[in-house]
């Protein structure tokens, strides 16, 4: 199995068997085992996930936002439906109530089949999966959610209004006060004007926008990004609640707080963009 | 052009041309442009380092020990004959002396005639050649160095001895009081085994001994490891002296503090062996 990187970059992965393949009306939708990475869900032939590294992109967009609101009650996740982060956010006993916003009912169907260790979060009783379009659904809710992650796929095919400044400026109305969205921003190395927009529209829309990482290898090549905009504005990134007994493999307050250390060129890539937005929010 | 990450994954580069290759006492050596990360420095097909993103790993390996050393005036550079190391060494005011001990002369000449962005730092006055296999260096010189790096190939070939505690022991004896060591040492993805071998067998000989970590997209897949020991024991890797006006792309004094936090999978690798051990040490 071959992915393409870029024109001029590919990875390829040994297969050892295809476990299952369809057509739904949004993509294609595969499951494959990989000899590497175990067992992994792909739409359009975009690796989503993987179950060797998984918890790392699943833990940091949910357990990042989650920790830097003081009473996340209420959460609403745009994408995702293999279940993962979904799984990360109910670790929070402040959690009452999450929605899942997915478009796609068959991502859903496929990961509870093929992928239980992610999709089986659906059957906890504070979840409720709706089907829907995230660009639509946040148009039509007001002052409902307390966190709003969004777990979309790479910005092809249906997920392109979600990298939008109007998605954005909805997904603000959406969230209650103090209320905290966190995206998946694709990689610094070969999507940094991806990057530089994300960062650039959010802050159109939240007084204080900050860019973290984490080390994905399945997404290779290079460093993830997420993207968070806070309506209120924050003075520090640090965790504002104990991280108590909540069990993770990659997540760490001290993790949480080096993830938002940029290289000195990714900062410069940001500021460049300020200077010439006139903006005057940081990344780290 | 393929390189085999392992025997189930492969990245394939696309290469506009070949620009140099030949085949030297020690080892195939290569130079290719790709289209993607540049020209590449190639040693028996496997990638040492890239135009795109070698600051990345030059800058991590050289300025976090040294900015962890109160005065480095005497350094030494095991392998790194492209220069690179060299280069990022030469920017702190205070070394004085700086030697490269590098078994094979001929990557010398062809970093010098085709990557002249790394190998222009031989011609700094402060530093001194010297083609010698480092193993069989550091036994015969002893409380020389204020600074030890190891930037090697990978542990095959001619590199296999520089990943032993007897050649961590000898460097321990070369290195002066408060003398402090920093290797490469691979993937923790990869090269869970080895990273782990190297931080015990470099803590058998250092009171401290720390992991830190950079994202150098060039060695796919995952973060890179460095693993560093110190002969005085250190309750901080917080750098030791100010930043000044040294000039970089990757390092910041924030990213060197960042760089120390390890996931919570990773301390655990690290844990699980040092019970094993019986050793006090810890990654972070």
């Amino acid at each position: 199995m071959t992915e393409r990187e870029t024109d001029n970059l590919r990875v390829q992965w040994l297969v050892e068997r295809t476990v299952h393949r369809e057509r739904s009306k949004f993509q294609e939708i595969a499951v494959v085992d990989t000899v590497e990475f175990g067992r992994m869900l792909l739409l359009d032939g975009i690796i989503q996930t993987s179950l060797r590294d998984e918890f790392v992109y699943h833990e940091m967009l949910a357990h990042v936002p989650l920790f830097l609101h003081p009473r996340p009650e209420r959460v609403l996740v745009i994408g995702g439906g293999d279940g993962g982060t979904v799984r990360e956010v109910l670790k929070h006993p402040e959690v009452r109530r999450v929605h899942l916003v997915e478009i796609d009912e068959r991502v859903i169907a496929v990961s509870r089949q093929y992928l239980p260790e992610l999709a089986s979060s659906f059957d906890d009783p504070r979840v409720e999966i709706r089907i829907d379009d995230g660009i639509e659904y946040v148009k039509r809710h007001r002052n409902a959610y307390d966190v709003v992650l969004v777990d979309s796929s790479d910005p092809l095919g249906p997920a392109v209004g979600l990298f939008t400044s109007e998605f954005y400026g909805n997904v603000a109305e959406v969230l209650r006060k103090d209320g905290i969205l966190a995206v998946q921003s694709e990689s610094y190395i070969f999507s940094a004007d991806l990057v530089q927009s994300v960062y650039r529209a959010i802050g159109e829309h939240f007084p204080s926008v900050f860019i973290y990482t984490a080390n994905v290898p399945t997404y290779s090549v290079g460093p993830w990004t997420f993207t968070l905009g806070s309506k209120r504005f924050l003075d520090s990134v640090a965790p504002r609640r104990a991280n108590g007994k909540l069990r993770t493999r990659y997540y760490t307050p001290e993790i949480h707080r080096a993830a938002f250390v940029l290289p000195r060129f990714v900062q410069e890539l940001l500021s460049e963009q300020e200077d010439e937005a006139g903006t005057g929010t940081r990344g780290a």
